[in-house]
């Protein structure tokens, strides 16, 4: 199913009129349509004085060519009504605004394989662009662990932690799409241009900006809210307390999707922002891709067992053979009795489990009696 | 006040009868008084087969001499009664069992000025034996904190985290406290003796077990509960999934004290244990003093001021020049009528926050127009 060609002229139209993200215009296209606003516009209505923000640009927009144009470049728009919309965009509706950008994108710009609506099941990784090794280290883990349970993998394509969660999606033979603030046919930073080669053969970039556009700073803020909202998670590896990460965070808990972070050392001012959404309760902290897969997925369902360590030797114990050695002295040797006396055992009981306790390497004996073998201690 | 002298007699003798935190034995006294029991012991009843388990010992113990002896080496017992006692330690009464260890001690030993009922208003700093650098770093400067706030800091005089939290206090001139496993009068670990010595004139080591008891793997348990007690919070510095220091984590929260952890990079795995418990909610993540602080005191008082980042150069912007720096190019320069549109502000305007943001360094100009300066860009 498609979305009716007047419906998509008028949104590739209002597209270039408007910056991505401008409350005031898709605050009225919620109200009144877009094929009524564009209208409207064109017949020089000036509601809420739109018309007056948008005059400079509305000579030139023809949205017919527009779409041609794009067609060319590879450049799908999807719009409501297409099949492929992510109905997670709209829960921007009711998500409100962040420094005046906000709201259910017109369409969006897509080139790539990759279809919109699947992103729903995948998982922003986002970060800071001036990450440590760490942070780059963690965050492809996360990002392959996360392809491999066979979900896509979400995106900035800016420096830092973004490359490292794509480059960690596509080494595990994963999807990854980058949702970028410069239209989608352009390659911003142009040190990734691999990196886009890449995703745009296997995955998709996407944008709010119309073709051509250059990346701004608003348009950051705007694209921020959209990796939010297409995906089923947010997970933040590192974020310093400015880090526009901690935006696309604070988008993901507005539209109260599970919203992920993993810590750092303390010492790190890259993960000092991190720190403070866990501390205050807004985070959820997580350390690896499968607690990731369980909190973006239904109840019981990638249900991560508890944390265990390792089967030791320790755990092979008898309760009897447990209760002797808590009641063998660390340090300073003691006789059968007196360790009998302390773990309320019998003699004969206490006796053989110390034989057993022995062989195992926990204790040791000596001319005074029982203690803890070195390397049992600690 | 203190308490009665036959009261202090009769649980000197049954704390030589029974191991720390028996909880047979802790029960009869909390249902018989400690009077009654020991009496009924001497007149050889049985009751609920304790006679049974403390058969051995029984006709070694002599309390008066018990007293005198400790009096010899320099140690009091605090009992309930005593103006000392620390009103914390009777929420044991209703806390469990944790492998059979739990209740209202008997009384402490302690040896050193520090005054039992003064730790409510201090911190446990507890952690791995097998701690990092980083870990020893981080106790440390928590510890300071504390301490600096006037607040004691309370450790178990352990290797690793003990070690740093008791150093960390005492290099800021503060009170520490050393809750051990052996008795009091005791070294335990012998490297320590410097730092015990000093604690012991300054602070206090203070145990459950008799004077003279050898440091067991089950009286570590026991004193573990009395450490969460005693103090008005737990911070878990580093902890790996099996670390004692969780044994007092749990005790913090049964006691439903604060609990706190520090957590560290997610790749250690000293870091492992204090990651689970804070993702599943039952700590709450600290990352310096001042954050342990507010969570001990009382609601309103050492609140911490949100973290933020230093005042920056673009604190300092009007919002207007933000509105037009958002608009200016990351990469490729665009004319002041491209900016113009893409803020929605005036040409005239927008030209005199140009001239100003290019001053402060946040835009450069070129023959192509504006665009953001190198060192604005990320």
């Amino acid at each position: 199913m498609s979305a009716p060609d007047d419906e998509r002229l008028a949104r590739a139209a209002l597209n270039q009129l408007g910056e991505p993200g401008d409350t005031k215009m898709l605050g009225l296209v919620a109200e009144l349509g877009a094929v009524r606003l564009h209208r409207l516009l064109v017949e020089e209505v000036d509601p809420e004085g739109l018309r007056t923000d948008v005059a400079l640009r509305l000579a030139a927009v023809d949205p017919a060519r527009e779409l041609e144009r794009a067609d060319r470049l590879g450049l799908r728009w999807v719009v409501p009504g297409d099949d492929e919309w992510p109905a997670g965009l709209d829960d921007l509706g009711g998500a409100g605004a962040v420094q005046e950008r906000g709201g259910v994108p017109l369409g969006l710009w897509v080139r790539g394989p990759a279809r919109l609506d699947e992103l729903a099941r995948g998982v922003a990784v986002v970060g800071s662009r001036a990450a440590t090794t760490y942070g780059d280290d963690v965050a492809g883990e996360v990002a392959g662990a996360v392809a491999r349970a066979g979900r896509p993998v979400v995106s900035g394509g800016a420096f830092g932690i973004d490359y490292a969660a794509h480059r960690g999606a596509v080494s595990a033979g994963g999807t990854t799409v980058a949702v970028v603030a410069c239209g989608a046919d352009r390659v911003y930073p142009q040190a990734h241009a691999a990196m886009f080669d890449h995703v745009v053969r296997t995955g998709a970039v996407v944008s709010e900006a119309a073709p051509g556009c250059a990346p701004h700073r608003v348009r950051f803020l705007a694209r921020n809210r959209l990796i939010a909202a297409l995906t089923g998670g947010t997970v933040v590896v590192e974020a310093a307390l400015r880090s526009g990460a901690l935006n696309t965070a604070n988008w993901a808990g507005r539209l109260q999707r599970p919203l992920m972070g993993v810590p750092g050392p303390v010492t790190s001012a890259a993960s000092s922002g991190v720190h403070e959404w866990i501390r205050t309760g807004a985070m959820t902290l997580v350390t690896r891709g499968a607690e990731v897969l369980e909190l973006v997925s239904p109840a019981g369902v990638a249900t991560v067992a508890p944390l265990r360590a390792e089967e030791t030797a320790y755990d092979r114990l008898s309760p009897k053979q447990r209760q002797v050695l808590d009641a063998v002295p660390v340090a300073i040797a003691a006789g059968t009795e007196s360790v009998a006396r302390t773990a309320g055992l019998g003699l004969r009981e206490v006796h053989g489990a110390l034989a057993r306790l022995r062989e195992a390497g926990f204790v040791e004996a000596g001319p005074r009696g029982w203690r803890l073998a070195e390397e049992a201690r600690t």
